[in-house]
C-alpha cells in the first residue's frame, strides 16, 4: 500500500515536471498530469494540495538534486558554471522550469526553501574565499553569484533568430564560451591594469 | 473612421502587451485583452488574425522600437548592454515578453523578422570590428553577441531566493556590475597574459 502510494507520487512528479516544463504553471493542466501518471485529480490534491504546491514539489526535488550533485566550487567557478550548463543541456526541462518559476512565481514572494538555503551557503563560501584572497574582493558576493548562475544559462534561451547562427557550434564549444566568460570575470584587476 | 481604427488597434496592442507580459501567450485571454481595450474579440481577430499573431505584433513593435533607439555600438559594447539594461529596467514588460517568447515560441520555429534582421546587422558590425581590430578576434560573432545580449538581462530574472541579497543594490550599482562584466569579456588576451 505504502509502495503503491510512493509509486503514484513518483509518477505524478514525473508527469508534472513534463507538463510544467512544456506549459508553465498557469498553462499546465492538472487533468493532463493525472492522465499521464495514470492517476486522478483527487489524488493530486490529496498528495500535493494544489497545482502551485505540486509545482513547488517538482522544483524542490530538482533543486535539491542539482545542489547536492553540483555543489559550488569557489576554487573553480568556471567549472561550476560548466557543470550547471551540462545539467541544463542533459535535462532541458530544468532551465525551462526555472524560467517559468521566475516568470510566474517571483511576484507573489514564493520561495523554495532548499534554494534559499543553497544560495545562503554559496554566498558564505564566496565571502570566505574573498577573505582568503582566492576570489576577487571587488565583487559583492551576491553580484558574483548572480553573474555565475546567469552565465550558466547562456545557451538555454538563445533567441530563435540568433539560434541559426550558433546551430553548428558544438556543445563543447558553447561550454567553453561560457566557462571562458566566467574566467574573464575573475581575472585579477592588477594583472589587467598592469600594476 | 480611419482614426478610430488606428486608435482601437493602438489600445489593443497596449492591452495585449500588458496581458501577455503578465500571463504569457498560452495564459493570455483574448477576452480580457478585448475588455481592457474597450473592444471585442471579433475586432482582435479582424485586425490581427489570431492570438499568436497579436503576440507577434506586440513583439514586432517592441523589437523595432528597441533596435532603432538602442543600436549596437561595437566601439562600446558595455555601453550598449547598459542601455539595454536601462530599457528593461524602465519597461519591465519587455524582458518578460522576450522570455515568454523564448519559452513558448522557440519550439515552433517562429521568427520575428525585424529581430532576425537586427541580429544579422549586429553580427555584421561585430565581424567588421573584428577585422578592423577593435573587437577581439577570438570570438565567433554570434557567441559575443549572445554574451552581450544575455548579460543585458542579468538583473531581469534574479531568483527570488537571491533577490533578497541584492535588494539594497542601487540601479546604478547593478548597471555597473553588468557593464563591467561585458568589459571584462573584451580585455585583450595579450594584456591579460602580459605579453
Amino acid at each position: 500500500m505504502m509502495r503503491d502510494s510512493q509509486a503514484t507520487q513518483r509518477r505524478l512528479l514525473d508527469a508534472a515536471a513534463e507538463e510544467f516544463s512544456a506549459y508553465g504553471i498557469a498553462g499546465a493542466r492538472v487533468d493532463r498530469i493525472a492522465a499521464a501518471a495514470r492517476s486522478n485529480k483527487a489524488q493530486i490534491y490529496h498528495y500535493f494540495g494544489s497545482k502551485d504546491q505540486l509545482f513547488d514539489a517538482v522544483m524542490n526535488e530538482i533543486v535539491a538534486k542539482t545542489a547536492s550533485e553540483i555543489p559550488i566550487d569557489v576554487d573553480d567557478l568556471p567549472g561550476f558554471a560548466g557543470r550547471l550548463f551540462d545539467r541544463y543541456e542533459d535535462s532541458p526541462h530544468i532551465a525551462r522550469l526555472a524560467t517559468w518559476y521566475r516568470l510566474e512565481r517571483t511576484l507573489d514572494g514564493a520561495q523554495i526553501e532548499v534554494l534559499a538555503d543553497t544560495i545562503e551557503d554559496e554566498l558564505e563560501r564566496i565571502r570566505k574565499a574573498q577573505v582568503a584572497g582566492t576570489l576577487p574582493a571587488r565583487y559583492r558576493p551576491a553580484d558574483l553569484l548572480n553573474l555565475v548562475l546567469h552565465l550558466s544559462f547562456l545557451w538555454a534561451f538563445v533567441f530563435p533568430e540568433l539560434q541559426g547562427h550558433v546551430r553548428r557550434s558544438s556543445r563543447r564549444h558553447r561550454r567553453q564560451v561560457l566557462t571562458d566568460a566566467v574566467a574573464a570575470l575573475l581575472v585579477d584587476d592588477d594583472a589587467v591594469s598592469g600594476d
